[in-house]
């Protein structure tokens, strides 16, 4: 797929923007104007909903990335934005949402048809992001996978040997399918988990994390709800990255 | 109790060293020759293996926060290193070995004579240091207590209030007395898990870290053995007391 250039800015004097499509995809990709060589990428991850809800936080991580040299770039997922609507996953969503209304235990029956055709559509696609944001010349490797979705991160990490680190946050349903390509997963992990988190099972985020065969992973578990990862945990991202793409 | 130095030496031109007495208890006190004015402390907790075998330990431990402008200090335990034997003490050690060694669960019946004597006796200890220290015209507020026996820092951080951030190693056994504690420790807290940990039980860590009050409380477990904390592990709780002794 092609990667066109639709939009340009710099955001100050330390990051230039630059909107695009691949093919019929959205995505931004952010470089720090101070970078003299090409720079390592950091793929940013998000939840599905919408790059234009998430626009601010996603511009704070590169932002962020930016001051540590890292280049960073995000797609919309399918599905989410203004990409064409996705009667399933819809469907998927308004199952979730009754099951949470009536306060139901989240089973794989809901699980598995929200998440699993998610990651199966999206990671080709990150992918292909992946092979045209390598082919501009001021982009380098290697690459880190960050945040969104966390059945996305353990997928990538399995099936892409250019990611070569990855943050997970561990802070959405994860398919039983999964927790299987985990134990496949053998790059370095920084996990994120929200002690509190309403819309994640905490007991299942620790099951996953044990399961993760890398030799160098660490959890790092934080006071609060799904949105209230404090900015230290964000450094500390941060400075995972810094040790393993540089 | 009277603090009297009895040893003084330069590590190198950053830190100063000097052994001292509380009463018959032996201790360090480093602190950093670059400090004008006067320094916040960090205590540091250890295994109650002697002073003499922890010493290398804790010398690097003590460079590393004079680094970041902090003294440290430390104390020998009671019934260890050069301090009068504890014929109690022996006699609950000796019977962990023999549970370890037969493969028996290690249960309250051995856990609490091993480990509540032993808090019942130090943290009134650390407490007349942090007296004795306090008083040094180079020493000053506010405190922190890092690592060690995780049930002295836990009754220290109930007890003391000059301690207003811990740094904890969840590596030795909890009796269930300790988890009520825990209840009602409310300083911010900074929870290191070694998740392969021969000598601790992860899941009694795992509860031990919920059962906190803390409304800032961190959770950073890494892979390996009780021995094997990485170093940006260490880079991780020093800027936690950067954060908040400063």
């Amino acid at each position: 797929m092609a990667l066109r250039f639709t939009s340009e800015q710099r955001l100050d004097d330390r990051v230039l923007e630059r909107g695009f499509t691949l093919g019929e995809i959205p995505g931004f990709l952010w470089t720090p104007s101070s970078a003299a060589a090409p720079t390592p990428l950091i793929l940013l991850g998000h939840p599905p909903i919408g790059l234009h809800t998430m626009y601010p936080r996603l511009v704070a991580r590169a932002r962020h990335a930016a001051a540590d040299g890292f280049a960073t770039a995000t797609i919309e997922l399918p599905g989410n934005g203004d990409r064409p609507l996705w009667p399933a996953l819809e469907e998927a969503r308004a199952e979730l949402r009754r099951a949470l209304r009536a306060g139901e235990p989240v089973g794989p029956e809901i699980i598995d048809p929200l998440v699993l055709p998610l990651v199966d559509t999206a990671v080709p696609e990150w992918r292909a992001a992946l092979d045209a944001l390598l082919a501009l010349p001021e982009i380098d490797g290697p690459v880190g996978y960050s945040g969104g979705i966390i059945s996305i991160g353990v997928r990538l990490a399995v099936v892409e040997p250019r990611i070569v680190a990855a943050a997970l946050f561990a802070g959405s349903f994860v398919p039983r399918a999964i927790f299987e390509e985990a134990r496949q997963v053998t790059i370095p992990l920084h996990v994120l988990l929200q002690w509190d988190d309403e819309g994640n099972d905490r007991q299942a985020a620790l099951d996953l994390f044990d399961a993760f065969a890398s030799k160098e992973k660490s959890l790092h578990a934080n006071m609060g709800g799904h949105a209230g990862v404090p900015q230290h945990a964000a450094d500390a991202a941060g400075q995972f990255f810094t040790r393993h793409l540089k």
